[in-house]
């Protein structure tokens, strides 16, 4: 019988060159189509709710597949984890109707960016996090990353030469946390364009600096312009933490 | 001027052959060695406070080497974080009287072993605890870990064909904490045999699942014997956290 199902995903990116299949080089999607072709000796095209680049993580990944298959479906978890490199986690599989996708359905997405803020790195999380060895001011950071809540056209805020529709997009909530030397920043949102959130991370340390105004990302949102904020900061900083959808 | 320096290192040891130089492999030795060769135009002789095996970590290793330099000491972490590769970090870099010798004047050592208890591993810690997907009883790991507290003849705690002049150790302290999915045990002593952190985990999980008794430490402490434990654990669950000087 042909099933559609779901996967949640958790992965450490740093082997990777990103979620999406690209010849020649290791990516997870492609990681775990073969993993479920060894599994159900069939073929799959796994959708996933988005790509990740290159050095991104995943907590919460959440992708789906159809296939001809009796595995039950909690057991096609175990079944894919004894294939899967330890980098590459299935957290959860389940059925879901046939019409499900996990791309087109997604409602809104959870993704966490890390800073490590101290005058020395820690080895265990050199692939985790950013390192920034300079004294931050966190009040401002806080209250810039209130000027992204809301729907707004955040053409101003993606890598130049992405191909969009729309860079229009809606951002639910932020939330930003300092536990030690650690420095959490979560944004919930309905869409992020290409590099949105590590562009937004970036400028956030930069204000945080006291390089960049509080003002900067009011001042980008309206004006459309790249200029007005900071670097891209780098991809291993990056957590896609969860996806949430109506229905289930 | 020839000076005595203390460093306290951090690192990831996953890619290293653990601690000691050997030939044509990397080493934490090696490579710190090689910082410091960079740093000082001048060969040295890096002395730890005690081996750690390959993949084995350490939050906090002491090493020391005489140098003729006119660095400040502050400066010196700074320098060779600037050179070493990011899963090597020197935390502090002091200078310590010349008869200093992080190995024999080390009064005590804290090692952590880290266990992953859940149904599915998380791609974050498999570089950094060992996996047990089963249930474990902590009161009776916390229990049989009591019995190794004091000076006893650990010969059954090593690994078969080790060389040393006595297998007697004292152990001042265990700890056994539970977080979420990690159980964290810690061990505090004078010295350690080889392996014999990991041969202790080893058990306490089979303790823990109920396969051995929470009466086999001491039966191997009385008896002097390896088969009454259980398995080593992998080396990647354990850290070296401190080592212990009655001076600073």
């Amino acid at each position: 019988m042909v099933r559609n199902i779901k996967l949640k995903i958790s992965y450490d990116g740093t082997q990777y060159h990103g979620w999406q299949t690209q010849l020649n080089r290791a990516t997870v999607q492609e990681t775990i189509e073969q993993a479920i072709c060894v599994v159900m000796k069939q073929k799959v095209n796994l959708t996933g709710s988005g790509r990740t680049d290159s050095g991104v993580h995943a907590l919460g990944q959440v992708a789906n597949f159809t296939a001809d298959t009796n595995i039950p479906e909690e057991k096609i978890k175990i079944a894919l984890n004894s294939i899967l490199p330890n980098d590459i986690r299935v957290i959860d599989s389940v059925d879901i109707p046939i019409e499900f996708n996990s791309r087109f359905d997604a409602h809104d997405k959870t993704y966490m960016y890390q800073i490590y803020n101290d005058n020395v790195w820690s080895p265990f999380y050199s692939r985790y996090s950013y390192f920034v060895p300079v004294g931050l001011e966190i009040d401002k950071m806080v209250e810039a990353a209130k000027h992204l809540v809301g729907t707004h056209d955040f053409k101003g805020f993606m890598a130049a030469g992405s191909d969009v529709k729309t860079s229009i997009r809606t951002v639910y909530e932020t939330k930003l946390i300092k536990e030690n030397q650690l420095i959490k920043f979560y944004i919930n949102g309905n869409g992020f364009l290409y590099n949105m959130v590590r562009i937004i991370a970036g400028t956030l340390i930069d204000i945080g600096k006291g390089t960049k105004s509080i003002n900067c990302i009011e001042e980008a949102i309206i004006n459309k312009d790249r200029t007005l904020l900071g670097q891209t900061a780098p991809a291993q900083g990056l957590f896609l933490m969860n996806v949430n959808y109506n229905d289930r």
